[in-house]
């Protein structure tokens, strides 16, 4: 790796009780296949010198598609046996950001919030007006995908953050959002600075969990935060946010975050968290149980 | 007023290009005398006693039926000539919050977005959900009020900041959104942390203006994390938040802030903000212009 130009990515497919009894281990070979699959690619991307932007929503698009997360493919129904998708995506470079929520009929709801970002003047457009916007930009509709029965090992949100050759930062996530919601509920995926969050020099975060907890501890801002105003390194900043905002409200869930250095930081306070890296170092780590 | 007890409350109906030349002068009076009516009841019921987060809501109602600002009965249309509608509400105490988007049905989406705080376990609910929330638990509907037509003294959005008796802070914030959006955006003024926040022993804030900015700045819980972090008081971090994060990518707006001690600070970068508060020691302001 030449001094200068880190790259580094990470991923994941949500964080909950996820634990070895419940989840067979030819699923979580399957899994852990299919997470290291996609980091590798992500990574080549980066190595190629494309854009972390580009390289977040690949791989959030891979990972919507897998069927193995609650996300795209995957996704579960709300209380009304209905699939509502939320997603959002944030370019570290110039703090522009995309997101979509209670979406129904797009396949990758990351592209429909890149596309908001590019294409429209605003951050955030929810419901079925999303979904005449992805009609509108031909994007690929979920026509014929089945929901998924209630799989045990389908607990959360996906994510990636990435650091690219050119310095730039970039975060995405989306999520099926929590089974048997209420019709509309929207959590911390698709909020800039709750469950996604991205800024050159400062940090990349996508989380996973109880969304509400990380909305309401504005998460992955006031880990940013931290870096930015307590001049906490990155490590210190994730485990204080979770230790002194998330937790005292009773909060669960996991972050995924990248320094400018390309230094990675995967944190969860629940049994497992499916995830996967590669940081600026080149070291690579596949994990789902603590 | 007694040491130790301080109580404040201060109110916006929207931040933009409001000048003299187009505003007339019996509708600033209009809306000035009706300003000063909304914050001396909310500081009476503030004197006898009753929470922030009650005294909030009452305020951010009270102007949702003025029918003078964009919000409630005087919401400006979508592209479609469709009224959508956005609220959020926190109480600093407990730092739980409810926030209702892309509203059409209820009359009062900051009462809406306080039974979501109460009476559910999500934070942020959005379209047809909401709105059959809103039927559900009887809140009044909207039937028979009328789209105002392109009023150019409609501009933004409404909002309340309070601090109690028992050392209470709260912010709620309402909107129309912005003329002509498309159908489901969403700006700032749902989102926890963007343009609603509240935290007891660190500030109150709600925001107007250009939602996609605020979002993009996470502007509220910036002025938060910049006390919490930076040790910075309330003004010095009101204005380096815009300074810093808001103006940098080009954004307007105000704020209305208070912190726990009801000092408040009124701040907006656009000709015109109107406004109103009384702080903690007694002292009374009421205006629209620069």
């Amino acid at each position: 790796m030449l001094m200068g130009q880190p790259i580094a990515i990470a991923i994941h497919g949500g964080a909950g009780n996820i634990r070895p009894e419940n989840l067979p281990p030819d699923r979580a070979q399957k899994v852990e296949a299919y997470m290291r699959e996609v980091v590798e690619e992500a990574y080549l991307l980066l190595q190629q010198g494309r854009m972390a932007i580009e390289v977040v929503e690949v791989a959030v698009r891979r990972l919507e598609d897998a069927g193995y997360f609650n996300a795209g493919t995957g996704a579960v129904p709300n209380e009304r046996g209905e699939v509502e998708l939320d997603a959002a995506i944030m370019d570290g470079h110039t703090r522009r950001a995309g997101a979509v929520a209670a979406v129904r009929q797009v396949r990758n709801p990351i592209t429909l919030a890149r596309y908001v970002m590019e294409r429209t003047s605003h951050v955030l457009i929810v419901g079925a007006g999303a979904d005449s916007l992805a009609q509108l930009w031909n994007l690929p509709l979920r026509n014929g995908i089945e929901t998924p029965s209630e799989v045990p090992w389908s607990y959360g949100t996906v994510g990636a953050v990435a650091l690219d050759k050119h310095g730039n930062l970039a975060a995405a996530t989306s999520t099926g959002g929590i089974m048997h919601k209420k019709a509309g509920r929207v959590g911390d995926t698709p909020l800039i600075g709750a469950g996604t969050y991205a800024e050159n020099g400062v940090v990349a975060v996508s989380a996973t969990g109880q969304g509400e907890y990380f909305i309401r501890s504005v998460l992955a801002y006031d880990i940013a935060a931290r870096i930015r105003y307590a001049k906490q390194p990155l490590r210190e900043a994730v485990l204080q946010a979770f230790a002194e905002r998330l937790e005292p409200i009773g909060g669960q869930g996991g972050v995924i975050a990248l320094s400018p250095a390309g230094e990675v930081f995967l944190h969860f306070n629940t049994p497992g968290m499916y995830r996967a890296a590669i940081n600026a170092s080149g070291h690579r780590i596949v994990g789902i149980f603590r």
